[in-house]
């Protein structure tokens, strides 16, 4: 079956685990969608163009330089890499990007006090031509980067990517990182909560067992599980099984 | 018919003739590929990170920093930025490198006295996946990079990589720049050649008429039409008209 999977900045960071995912990956039976997220490569990169970063709950604010900056580092320099690699594995793979095949649609953010920049927010996925794509047996690896339709790229959250990709085509969703799972205590790796379900996710957050990066992760895993989705949050070396953190409707 | 076209890098660098190629482009019939050079934005990136760039016979010298940002403007700036400016046209396309579908695999060129580092000489041209994707209806916006099947990226000249194709295709091949032509005389715009026969291009190099950026071009044509392709080199403002310079076998 197509899963939908996302990796996460940490993931990407970390040569080691990258080949691990892409190891699991290229034993898959059918073609997936990788979605990737970006990082430090980009901070450091706009560090050392001199271009000032500013992030507002995690979500990076966009000018035009930084989206040029996040164009070039996911679409490009990630985007092919990863690609590469697979097709090392034998993985009959391309890399895309919203704009892509008009693969996924989004506008502008718009918000009372805050100017996020170029960040686009998900309105249409292209379910025709991911079906189309994946039915000639390409698998899929998706910078988190989208279109407006009017020639304008934007920056886009790869978690809700992820979470829209799978809800559009009805497939499991799996989110792979360095922990594994939800913990009951960070500092503890055995305390994997093994089912979470989308009612006690306000709570986990309201009580701080869920912080940080973790909130736009489960915010979206959330979303996709109340559309049916079978969703998993799980360590890198997990991808393949069924351990890691259920997420229940 | 389909048509590959390649766009050189004086193109990509000025909005209004890009403009004018991709307008031309949204007007054709069948699905295209579309090859972009880089040029002057690498080059820029490259000293605003002060990475050093040596060329030799126009030729990048690609060390491993410079690999990274050849990625980033070819791979994802500059073609994003394209599949973006086309799917506002209306034209369903993809952004990919040679490292995509596998669709070009390289090797990296090996040389008596000088080291191109990450350069790549082109082997084979998948024909199955270009004539899936293409059969798909999927246009296909080529960046110059390619890989040699072992995860390793490798930048490859456009103007090889657009006649590899058209001969892959056995489709017409059209390299679009900002000259009329192959000009008798490079100040007189009017002086276009209109038919140059492959045979007598030595002797146009020998004899100065054809120079600089020409030559890669020229000798790419040449290749092209030896092998029964229909080539024609002509100005951005020509496209989709048969006006230009035919390279004749």
């Amino acid at each position: 079956m197509t899963r939908v999977i996302k990796i996460g900045g940490a993931v990407v960071d970390d040569e080691v685990m990258l080949s691990t995912v892409l190891d699991r990956c290229a034993m898959m039976d059918r073609s997936f969608v990788l979605v990737h997220g970006g990082g430090k490569i980009a901070t450091k990169l706009a560090r050392d163009l001199g271009v000032e970063q500013t992030m507002i709950d995690g979500r990076r604010v966009t000018d035009a330089d930084t989206l040029r900056i996040v164009t070039m580092v996911y679409g490009g320099l990630i985007n092919k890499n990863i690609v590469a690699k697979l097709q090392a594995r034998s993985v009959q793979c391309i890399g895309l990007t919203g704009a892509d095949a008009n693969l996924i649609r989004s506008h502008q953010r718009t918000h009372q006090t805050i100017d996020y920049g170029f960040v686009g927010d998900v309105d249409t996925v292209n379910i025709d031509a991911l079906t189309a794509l994946l039915g000639a047996g390409f698998s899929i690896v998706l910078a988190p980067l989208t279109h407006d339709g009017n020639g304008q790229l934007l920056n886009t959250n790869a978690d809700t990517i992820a979470s829209k990709v799978a809800i559009a085509l009805a497939v499991p969703l799996l989110y792979v990182f360095e922990h594994h799972g939800v913990l009951r205590s960070v500092e503890d790796p055995t305390s994997v909560i093994p089912v979470v379900h989308v009612n006690d996710i306000p709570m986990l957050i309201a009580d701080g067992t869920i912080v940080a990066g973790m909130v736009p992760k489960i915010t979206n895993a959330a979303e996709a599980a109340r559309a049916g989705i079978n969703v998993l949050i799980q360590h890198v070396s997990a991808l393949g099984t069924e351990e890691g953190t259920l997420i229940k409707c």
